[in-house]
């Protein structure tokens, strides 16, 4: 995510960090290229000139608009939503820890079921494990660091480790229950944060394993590209050497709304307007170390140069 | 649902599975015959010039704006829904094993209720019910390797299969309450669960039986063919010979959008944009397995030829 | 609500069955023979000429095109919102009926409170009721067939009959309750599925009490009107001949977007394109005759004529 | 609230009552005038031609048409969102007054804690103080009728009627509880009611203390005024003495949707499009008194002349 | 937040407090000069002629109304957002304060846990603490004042203040359900509130520290920046000596537009549109205090030169 203060004057045309302009330049390229040829034939080729009328261009425009309109907010939807589930897991996983940390009684804790260190640091670890999974990177270190070795090797076998950590918090849960250091209706309302987490997990899975209908983006991208090739068609007769300038212009604002949203459309990688996944891990592995009490926490992140990752 | 990357350059406009073209093609051969027949006779039939300037284009362009942009979004958000709804069946799903597997005493679970494995797979067959009542499809074969072949015969013959197995599940839970194996409180909340279930399969048959009111069908479909063969009528005087052309693209982009709408707007079919139910219920089934401790799980559901069903 | 499949070629323009055109044709016939007038006197009147460009034409289209987008919208969340609210209502009485059937304990069953097919019949009475409500019909025979003649003659004397017996579940409740045969825990959760119920029959009740602002619909009424009277002498100079025609498309789709969203704004009455609650009602009493255990279910609502009340 | 059928024909043009244009019609007759103005000049000042194309009313035009999209929804979404908020209030207090009369156990009414008939009658108060309060009215004669003149006499002297009025109905329930006539369970359950309204009160509290951003309404105004006001010098030269009617239509639609937003923006007052907060309110006392088992009930609310206050 | 009534006739385009004109206006002033440069020059730099025509205008406005439309809907939507999390504060707090005073007994309070009022202050500094935390200011004020000196030394040392506080209200809540003072399933049901009001102060660091994503922000700015500055090469032929003019009516709206979303999007901090986070929790804490039963309670925040902050 890029963290930065919107730049004023001249600035603006020169932030290249955040923008989706390298992603297009190529497809641009083209386009201006193309539109230059056309202006110094004069749209001619063959010796015959193919003139198009500014007609079907607002015809088109209207079909691009809906379309472009549509999926730009079914994009940022899709991001946002991501953003929230995140948030919920924040907040999910510190009335957990609120939960680990107040409700249970003291005595016989060391003789029945899992220390509360151990239950709050499973959540962080089930953070951390959907993390890696909505990326495909390894989960391992993290895991060794919230749980030990020995039980983050048991979970690196499983295929979907969020849920097997949320059940072992479940577990533990139910070892508090049945020895009778936690009320029962504690301990449904401690289930139900684990319910929530388990929500969001598969939540974030729904979003990373169903994009916006392909012919959609098929049908977006050809008829934005159609536009674009056809405009300068349109465009040389009345504007002439301005041409490719225009077109550029056009070309850049439609392209660009249309990589943005298939960067955005899926929030959970890397790319620099994805979202902060790391970032939002070490907050929640930090809170989850300050309800326990613990003094030397991790420093916040930070962005580099403007990214936050 | 096609799942592949956005193709880029000249592939993308010969990209075929997932397109809406083959599904308009006829009307679309028509439409662009149409233009070039009125290409070639000038616009005039029977001596008679018909001479439509590009005022009322805008005029009813503006509605059909209004209408394709209402329908889109209608659409989308029936397939979004009806995708939400499946991903809370996850969640459900993975709470309810949870449930089952940490907060019943052991002791006695041999003399009351079920066991803890037949009520987590009660759960599994009701998520494949559920799919084979959205299809029309015969649910018999997926019951008997979730419940066992005695089971499944009974179920078949319920008319609403997906409420007899929840029921079936309340039983169970009932059972364990009165033999004192599950804590009231755990019971409620595990009912819950059940509600959840419930409520999700009566969420994918409201989609189901309700499609958009047919008058908006029928007035958009309307408009867009009257729009699009009145058009050669108003283009043939400035585009002389690209008339056609241009009439074959904007019919592509708003019969498209149509088709589109009409496709994705009753989500659980098994066209190529609909959702992938079967790779739903394996996820699910392969996550209530993981659940129970088994090893042997089915291989995840993979794409075949861009197409997860 | 009208079931058919999109219909093909020229059978599109000749379906008539829940197409808006019977409800605006009056208006239709007087703007195309007025647009008639106006071309055969060449927009002339007492000999003076009122000529108008397109260009008010393009002014007052923003407005109105905000107008009918913002319309068709609100009148269509309705229609959604009132679907979902029965849908709930589908889930909200099963999930009832298995806390019926499952969480009480059998003993005692006849000394104290009512039986459980009782309790289960109460609901299907409350949504035949709401749906009566709902539409100004007459509740008692369906009363009758769920509750027995005694029963139904006290509850059609009360004035909001649908809290009536949802106040009459929770009695049984109450009665289960104090009895002992049900878990406090468990009543709680099944008094929940009355609070939904009860949201429901609200929820319906506010949207059948509370139409659009009547200041939206009048303005939209008005500016549709008036722009469709005057399109005629924004046409007459450049279409002639073609001038009725034209009007007439654009005040079809005008006044039919119009119609359409004042038709299903108030989805509970009983014309073609509203809710089939008549079904809806009949799905869930088979719904909780089938968790009863009964064997003769009615049959399944069928549409006639593609019409389903 | 305006309850009316829609006026057909010419009645449509004179109806009034709920109409906006009252409340428009001082800028816009000076707004005509003012293109009367223009047209007699000719749009010339001192000798002087101010000639403005058409161009810059389509680029104004665009700014304008979001502006006005965005705060008609969201205005609108306002209004819609005080209706739920009150819908809500209508369902928790009649599970609010089912769970008075159904759940506690009868034995020792008398001797601990409130008796059922106050403490439903305390949620009726609530929903009165809570009109008074947004309204700015007086809540006195009202209390008294449904508290008696004591309890009113105290619960006036507050500031935030409606939350002292739903501790009391806390403090009731805490004191069944204490003295074990209902069971914790369904306490909790019916505080959850008592958190619903609390929620309900601060909803319509938050809309009715936070407006939309003043900028916004700000930046529309002038926009829709500036346009207008240029409109004239645009439409002379092509439609001469139409402009000033032509003017009037296009202002009427923009002033009207303004003015419009203006005032279902805060749904809570007594103009004639706001909500019918005193015909709810008589609503759902009645519910709780026909839940209390009472015969005279108040008369439904009646609409006086369309509208419902 | 601007609190003030719209201003009626001229007044209306003399109203500076709460206007974004102020933030605009050096860009706007060099766009206007820059147009009254081309006017001068007709449009002539070095001898040559640069001629734009409309047509890329409609073509630019087009992709620059989607995004106006869209970034001014989520920036909306985030401050309604944000408004509705303070809202849920708002009844949270109150639902708290209302289970304290309400459901625990009352003997044995002194001997076990925290009283009463500290219970019900804690969560009044909690919601300080939040508001210093969004905006970056100092809480210790305002925490003395809720908790005294020595609690408030304790909370300000830790990292996330809010969540400690919660904490430390939990803890409360575990001490009386340990000593029997409350039941456990009210426990619960006050455990939901600080769950609520944990998930409220989770969704305020989400909007907070997730900006709209910078590319949007970018590309939205560098068409708005193109498109006014080409503007007076597209106008002046036509409108010669009122080309600035027109040019800074258009960029007014567009650049208002703009910097009125970059404004609310982030709608913690302290400019004139803001959220009042300061009025607030003037509120929460004088509700808080009421239910505690204090007489004299803080003036109701006053708007100061129609200003709450």
């Amino acid at each position: 995510m890029i963290v930065r203060d919107r730049p004023h004057g001249l600035a603006l045309f020169f932030a290249m960090r955040g923008s989706v302009l390298p992603s297009i330049l190529p497809a641009l390229a083209v386009n201006v290229l193309f539109a230059g040829i056309v202006t110094v034939l004069h749209g001619e080729f063959l010796d015959h000139k193919i003139q198009v009328t500014t007609v079907p261009f607002s015809l088109i425009g209207l079909a691009l608009a809906i379309f472009l309109g549509f999926r730009n907010s079914a994009a940022y939807d899709r991001y946002w939503e991501g953003r929230k589930l995140w948030g919920e897991m924040v907040h999910a996983s510190r009335s957990w820890a609120r939960g680990v940390m107040c409700y249970p009684t003291n005595h016989g804790e060391a003789s029945a079921g899992p220390g509360r260190r151990s239950m709050v640091m499973t959540v962080a670890a089930m953070v951390h494990a959907l993390r890696h999974q909505l990326r495909g990177t390894d989960a391992r270190a993290d895991l060794v660091r919230c749980l030990g070795d020995e039980a983050a090797s048991q979970v690196v076998r499983r295929r979907n480790m969020p849920a097997a950590l949320l059940q072992q918090a479940g577990q533990g849960l139910g070892a508090w229950l049945h020895s009778g250091q936690l009320d029962p209706q504690l301990a449904a309302t401690m289930e139900n944060r684990l319910a929530e987490l388990t929500a969001c997990a598969a939540g974030c899975e729904r979003i990373a394993s169903t994009p916006i209908p392909f012919a959609y983006t098929l049908l977006l991208h050809r008829t934005a590209y159609i536009y674009c090739f056809l405009l300068p068609f349109g465009l040389v007769d009345t504007l002439h050497g301005l041409t490719p300038l225009v077109v550029g212009l056009v070309a850049y604002t439609f392209f660009g709304l249309d990589a943005l949203g298939d960067e955005i459309e899926d929030p959970f990688g890397t790319k620099l307007n994805h979202l902060p996944l790391d970032a939002l891990c070490v907050t929640i592995e930090t809170s989850l170390r300050e309800a326990l009490g613990e003094e030397n926490l991790p420093a916040p992140p930070q962005a580099e140069r403007y990214v936050l990752t």
